[in-house]
C-alpha cells in the first residue's frame, strides 16, 4: 500500500468540503472554525497512531508505547506552533494481555497526555480475537491557536528568499536494538511557539520532521507560494546527532525536530536551551532544478524522497 | 481484560481534570470547553474502534467496516443530543492489501463521514507488519451542542418517578452469518434532537444502546440523580425487532437505539417515523430491590449484565 499516495487520493474527493474546515486535510493538523465570521473560536485536530512490530518493537514496553503515541500528536501540535488541550485514545491489546497489562498502558497514556498538558478525556479500549495480533494505539489530539493573531503555522507559504532551519539535531531516533530517541523525544511545542512569538507572520512554514529531512523538506517545498523554487539544504549545515554516521542520519526520520521556514533570523538557541540551526534557503529553480537539493562539497543531490518508510 | 473496569480506574485517576472539560469521561462523549465561563464555546469528542474479527467478521467488506466505524461514533453524538461536525479516522491495514483496498476503505469513510455530516478533516494509514493481522479503523469525532441553550444531554441526572424510553426496536442487529443491523444501523440524530426540543430539560438522561439494553440502562442506573433507584423495564412493553427472538433480542447489543429517561411523555412517533416507546420507570429502591429489574409476567430478573460482550 502506498500510503500517503491513497490518504491524498481521498481527500482530493472532499472538493466541497464546508466553508468552516480552515486548515483542510494536508497539513500536520485540520483546523475547523466553531461558528461563521473570522472571529469564530477554532480547533485544530489530528489523528496518529502507534502500531506494535510497526512504530515500535513487536513486546516493546507498554508505557512507552503509550507516550509515543501521545507524543507523536503532540508533534503535529508544535508542527503548526499551537497549544494541545485534550486527547482521546483507542486501544486494541491482545485477548491474553492482562488487566494489568491493560491499566499500564492507559494510565501511561493519560500520565503522557497529562504531562503535554492534553488530558486524556475519553477513548475505548477493546482486545483482539486473534492471539497473536499486534497492539495498536490511535490518539487524536485537540489543540487551539496559541498566539495572539489567532494564527497557527502551516506548510504552506514558504518564499523564494527564505532561510530553512531546524531545531536540535537530526538522526539517531533509532538505536541497533530498536530503542532509541523515537520513543523518549520531546515535542518542541515550547520551541514552536516562542519561535512563532519571536518572528510573527516572517515564520512563513513549518512541519516536524517524522518522514525524514528530505521527505519534509519535500512537504514544504510542494506547498511553497510558487511553485518555481528550490529547497537547497547544505549537508554540511546540517546538525548531526553526536555519534551518528552522517550519511545514515538525513534518512533517519522520526526526529520530531521543527523544520521552518523564514525571513527573518531566529535566535541560535531557544529559551529551552535548543538550537536552531539554519541549513539552507528557498531560491528560484532553475531549468533543471530539484525541488529539494542536498548540496554536498561534490555533487547536488535530489533527496525529495530521502527519509524513513516503515517496512522497508 | 475487563475493558470497562480498566477505563474506568484510569479514568478515575483523572481527579485534578482542568476545568475546561465539562463533560469528563464516562458519558457517551466528553466536552471541553473554549474559554472560561459559561458562555465560552463548547466540543464534544468521542473516539470508538472497529476491529475486523472482532467488531466485524473477518474479510468482511471494506465500506462496510468504514460505515460502521463512522456510525457507531455519529451514535454517540445522537445519545448526547449532540450534532456531529467532524471525524478524524486511522486505519491498519494488512500489508498484502493493496492501494484499491486502501482507497476503497478510506473513500467509504470518507463518503459515510459525509453523509453523517461531519467530514473527514484528517487522519493516518498505516499497514501492520504482521501479513494476518486484523484490519483496525478508529474513528474519532467532534460534535456541538445543538440546543439553543447550549445543553447536551448526558447519562446523569434519572430522577425517581421518570419514564424510560427506547427508540426504534430491540434485538436482531447480528445475523447468523455475522451481517445484520450492525452494520447498516442509522443513527439517530435526528430523533435525539427532536427529542431534546420537544423535551427540554424534561429530557433527564440519554444513551445509545450499544452494549445492549440491560447493560445500557444500568449505565443510566448508576448515574442517577439519587443512589436509590430501580430502573424498572416491563418486559412486554420493550419493541422487539419482527422475527428476532424476543429471549434473545434483549442480549444482542449493538441496536444503536436512544435509550431514555424524562419526566414528561414523548410523542409516540418521531417526524422520522421512528417509533418512541415507554418500557418502564425509575422508581424508589426497596430495600432488597436491584439496579435494573426486568418484569415478566412470573418473575422479576436482574439484567444490569445482560448484554453482548465482544468475544463471548
Amino acid at each position: 500500500v502506498r500510503e500517503f499516495a491513497a490518504l491524498e487520493t481521498v481527500f482530493r474527493h472532499n472538493g466541497r468540503l464546508p466553508s468552516f474546515v480552515t486548515i483542510p486535510p494536508g497539513d500536520d493538523m485540520a483546523e475547523v472554525a466553531l461558528g461563521d465570521g473570522p472571529a469564530a473560536p477554532r480547533v485544530l485536530v489530528a489523528a496518529d497512531q502507534v502500531i506494535e512490530g510497526r512504530h515500535v518493537r513487536l513486546g516493546e514496553d507498554l508505557a512507552l508505547i503509550a507516550r509515543k503515541a501521545v507524543a507523536r500528536n503532540v508533534s503535529d501540535v508544535a508542527a503548526m506552533a499551537a497549544r494541545p488541550f485534550a486527547t482521546v485514545a483507542t486501544v486494541v491489546l491482545r485477548p491474553t494481555s492482562s488487566d494489568h497489562d491493560a491499566r499500564e498502558l492507559l494510565e501511561a497514556l493519560r500520565a503522557s497526555a497529562d504531562i503535554f498538558g492534553c488530558p486524556l478525556v475519553g477513548g475505548d479500549l477493546a482486545t483482539h480475537a486473534d492471539p497473536k495480533a499486534p497492539i495498536v494505539v490511535s490518539v487524536t489530539i485537540l489543540a487551539r491557536p496559541a498566539h495572539a493573531s489567532g494564527r497557527v503555522v502551516t506548510r504552506r507559504g514558504s518564499r523564494e528568499g527564505d532561510g530553512i532551519y531546524v531545531t536540535g539535531t537530526i538522526g539517531g531516533s533509532l538505536d541497533a536494538d530498536g530503542r532509541g530517541r523515537h520513543l523518549t523525544f520531546e515535542p518542541r511545542v515550547t520551541e514552536a511557539l516562542e519561535l512563532h512569538d519571536l518572528l510573527g507572520s516572517s515564520l512563513h512554514a513549518m512541519i516536524d520532521v517524522s518522514d525524514g529531512i528530505g521527505q519534509d523538506t519535500a512537504h514544504l517545498a510542494r506547498n511553497a507560494e510558487r511553485g518555481d523554487t528550490t529547497f537547497a539544504l547544505e549537508c554540511d549545515r546540517i546538525p548531526i546527532t553526536p555519534g551518528r554516521d552522517p550519511s545514515k542520519a538525513l534518512g533517519d526520520g522520526e526526529d520530531y525536530e521543527l523544520l521552518f521556514t523564514a525571513d527573518r533570523e531566529p535566535p541560535s538557541r531557544l529559551s529551552s536551551g535548543t538550537p536552531v540551526t539554519r541549513i539552507g534557503r528557498v531560491e528560484r529553480r532553475s531549468s533543471d532544478g530539484l525541488l529539494v537539493a542536498l548540496e554536498t562539497r561534490h555533487a547536488v543531490i535530489d533527496i525529495a524522497n530521502l527519509g524513513w518508510e516503515y517496512g522497508r
